[in-house]
């Protein structure tokens, strides 16, 4: 396919609330109420988790048939560690984003422990998600 | 509010499509139908520029009144390029995730542009999507 555009748009509404755009899809963002926001929809740190999650589960059901797997189902759970008093600046020691994500892969599958194990580090290097953050893009920015 | 634990978990549906959930919300992510998905969703890669999108967007709402930034509206498109034959396998030279990200900031405020230039730079700086890519976090994983 070569170099492709994807492109997400985030527009104010009420207070935090965040109506989010990509293609003809539509999702809110917002905050929960100790941090502010009107709890429409999950928060940023919660959509990146997510974002992660299934990027992880599509590709495991993508490429399972190639790598020879059995798939009966998969759910991926990713939990994130962050400090809030980083960037609501109550701490300038604290990280600002997450400082550590740990990934629960529940796979079902008719394969050994050790094909599963060997086609999940696969996974992990392969999605494009994790990669966009362990491999960060070049980041640039324009203000209209 | 000191350490804090963010989750979210991706559930296996029909094809590609997975069902996501971070505490009560739910969202559908999805692939298109060139990338093999049943197009209920955005796809991951979208969902991450949406989280960053909103995640910028919030923090200028957040904050705007703390550096007297009189804002009237603001929208934030945010925009990504990745090669898909990188994790589609046909290109080895190809990055997995992505190369490149753009924000593209639409601020309407009561201020100078001296003022918003200073305050986007807070902004980059303070946000805790961005941070999370550009300052990755420890990475772990456990098979269940």
């Amino acid at each position: 396919m070569a170099k492709t555009v994807f492109k997400a748009t985030a527009e104010g509404q009420d207070g935090l609330t965040m109506l989010c755009k990509a293609r003809d899809f539509e999702i809110v963002i917002d905050e929960p109420p100790e941090l502010g926001g009107n709890d429409k929809g999950m928060n940023p740190v919660e959509a990146l988790l997510t974002a992660l999650a299934a990027c992880k589960a599509i590709v495991i059901k993508a490429f399972a048939s190639k790598h020879r797997i059995k798939l009966n189902s998969v759910r991926v759970e990713v939990e994130g560690v962050l400090d809030p008093d980083g960037f609501l600046g109550l701490n300038k020691d604290a990280k600002i984003g997450y400082s550590e994500v740990t990934t629960h892969y529940y796979i079902d599958a008719d394969n050994t422990e050790e094909e599963i194990d060997k086609y999940v580090k696969f996974v992990e290097k392969n999605c494009p998600v994790k990669d966009s953050i362990v491999n960060a893009p070049t980041m640039n920015y324009v203000i209209k």
